[in-house]
């Protein structure tokens, strides 16, 4: 990279999405030039491009501890479409009638399940208690009539993790399905889906390309759309064998790197804090994704800080990119019981393969500068 | 391309799936390198993918030859994905209560339609009188409680092409509205998308990436999956911005270079009719797109043929691949008026930027040696 681009744009915003990483864009164009057949063609272009997609779901298997005959691995053309999938699909296999979830899920989720919802289903929205799940009243809520529970395993404008496992073993035994919104999760922590009806990810979000989601299925799901031909009948549409093929490339790249990658995004995390922390309120959970990062700003929102920062050449986020183009309190926020105002002042930084000690420095003096002319600001006011 | 290759892989299934164009591939590799930010991103890399997709809306308009108020795009994951949108938001508007659609639509449109029928909808499937569209009975069912109407533009399997303008006269006036499934169209012959509802698209049947859909609409829809933030609310999912540009080059390319294709492609055809019609049975019609050439073979399979012409270096289809893995007659043929045992005779060669007058007349010599092969054994058993 040269100098010019490095200071121009210092990109602090890996969860709303993460540029294809080289080696992924390299065997992108490798696969469209060679493996570029129909995968239901029943010719020699066609099995090359099959075998890429089968070697794939067993690379991919491989990477996230599964037994090769463990499951099913689906594509779609986004994280927010295995959302959906999922949902759709495994709401017609609900024994129990109420879903439980998060008040915090993504919207791919959420606005979903809004319109269940309006349609007269019951939606159980657990919010954090004191930081943390509510393991109580999620327990007490598993004596209902329970056919489905719904989680995002990352948060994606906090980072705040799901304590997964001890989740899995409650339901182990109960005839509740089991839904993970893992789309922040796969590649920045560790991932195991055994056990877990669907779990949802997205290949840009790692460094893969855009338009390139998947689905693990414990069991094959009834089929969304209308019984068709392609993946199981469950998705129809010509198989993108090059662009899955990359998100692998990426996917398993990343996760034989995730330790280091940990280690950096930790590093920086310490930076920010260390430089910041009497400017801002960072937000820390005993569990939480390294990748991500946030504080909260009482006298400024996030989209203001977001701006502004941009203008100094830094791209944050105000939370997840979906709903960027919406006001509104901050779900997360709220969950953790911050006063309402206080809830639009959430800002992201996320970090990458990219990111540098260098860059997260400057950032680090960016957010005091703004800080500090807020600061300013406030005072010369309230004088 | 090294001789060894050309040899070896002879495609003629472009209607499959067209490879990525050089110059496609190249756009897609510096936009996936430079314009990689999320479009709902409210910073710079956000604002300027958005103006990438923007520009990509532009110049497919102006391509299309539409005014640039006219009508929206959408961008979606695939030509099947459009067809469900559009006909599953259709749904919601249909005044009457009834379906008009043909007996040789694409899987993406007859499955659903076949879940629709299932549900209690009355779907009336004409077919073809003497090789032609039936205006006589299209006009009589207008009479009916008629509240859509979808067909396919290009019939996938022969190339035969819908009088469109005709029927766009007929529907001017009433309350019907209208769906056209292009992705074996667009690109390839002519299209006019102005006063219709709904035309759908593929990216990689155009030298496109796959994993990119697209669809026009007269006006917004409602949304299919529930209301979202992305895509005026029609599509959620982190939107392609890369891919979407690399289509729209391979497409605004392939426009242009539109009239030295239909020469080229019709060139193929009199090659390969002039070589082998002793031996088997060209489809023609009125109206044909020149880059999809099929025939018939009473002797022998579509998939028997697939497969002695693939083991000589020649990839054909027996039909649109999204039905490759299903056994079964063609429709195409059946509404054709071929008896049942021919239906499944169907051998589709398909034409696409790198096919070249050597390699068809090569084709051409190999069916002529498998037909005298079968005539041999046909001739040997009759005795």
């Amino acid at each position: 990279m040269r100098k010019g681009e490095l200071t121009m744009n210092r990109y602090f915003d890996y969860a709303a999405t993460h540029p294809m990483t080289k080696s992924a864009l390299d065997h992108y164009v490798a696969m469209a030039r060679s493996v570029y057949g129909n995968p239901s063609s029943l010719h020699t272009h066609g099995y090359m491009a099959e075998d890429y997609l089968t070697e794939s779901r067993r690379l991919l298997k491989q990477a996230l501890g599964l037994d090769m005959l463990r499951g099913k691995l689906l594509f779609t053309g986004s994280g927010s479409e295995s959302n959906y999938i999922a949902l759709t699909s495994l709401r017609k296999r609900m024994k129990g009638s109420e879903v439980i979830t998060s008040w915090q899920e993504h919207d791919s989720v959420a606005l979903l399940l809004d319109e269940w919802e309006a349609e007269g289903l019951t939606v159980h929205r657990l919010k954090l208690k004191e930081g943390r799940f509510d393991h109580e009243t999620f327990t007490h809520l598993l004596d209902r009539d329970i056919g489905l529970v719904t989680f995002q395993h990352v948060n994606s404008d906090t980072g705040w993790t799901l304590p997964l496992h001890n989740i899995l073993c409650q339901l182990k035994y109960k005839k509740v399905l089991f839904h993970v919104d893992g789309v922040q999760a796969l590649g920045k922590i560790p991932v195991s889906v055994d056990g877990i009806d669907a779990y949802s990810f997205s290949a840009h979000k790692v460094g893969g390309p855009k338009g390139v989601g998947g689905l693990y299925m414990e069991r094959l799901l009834p089929p969304p759309y209308y019984p068709g031909h392609h993946q199981y009948g469950i998705r129809p549409g010509t198989i993108d064998v090059p662009g899955i093929c990359a998100f692998v490339k990426a996917f398993t790249d990343r996760h034989e790197q995730r330790t280091r990658h940990e280690r950096n995004f930790l590093a920086f995390r310490a930076i920010l804090k260390e430089k910041t922390s009497s400017y801002v309120d960072w937000l820390e959970f005993d569990q939480q994704s390294p990748a991500i990062f946030s504080f909260v700003s009482k006298q400024r929102d996030g989209q203001w800080w977001m701006t502004e920062l941009d203008g100094l050449g830094f791209q944050v986020s105000a939370g997840s990119a979906c709903r960027a183009g919406q006001n509104g309190p901050n779900r997360m926020l709220e969950s953790l019981g911050y006063e309402t105002s206080a809830c639009h002042g959430l800002v992201r930084i996320s970090f990458g393969e990219d990111t540098t000690v260098e860059d997260t420095t400057a950032l680090a003096e960016a957010i005091v500068t703004l800080a500090r002319r807020v600061g300013f600001y406030e005072q010369t006011l309230s004088r």
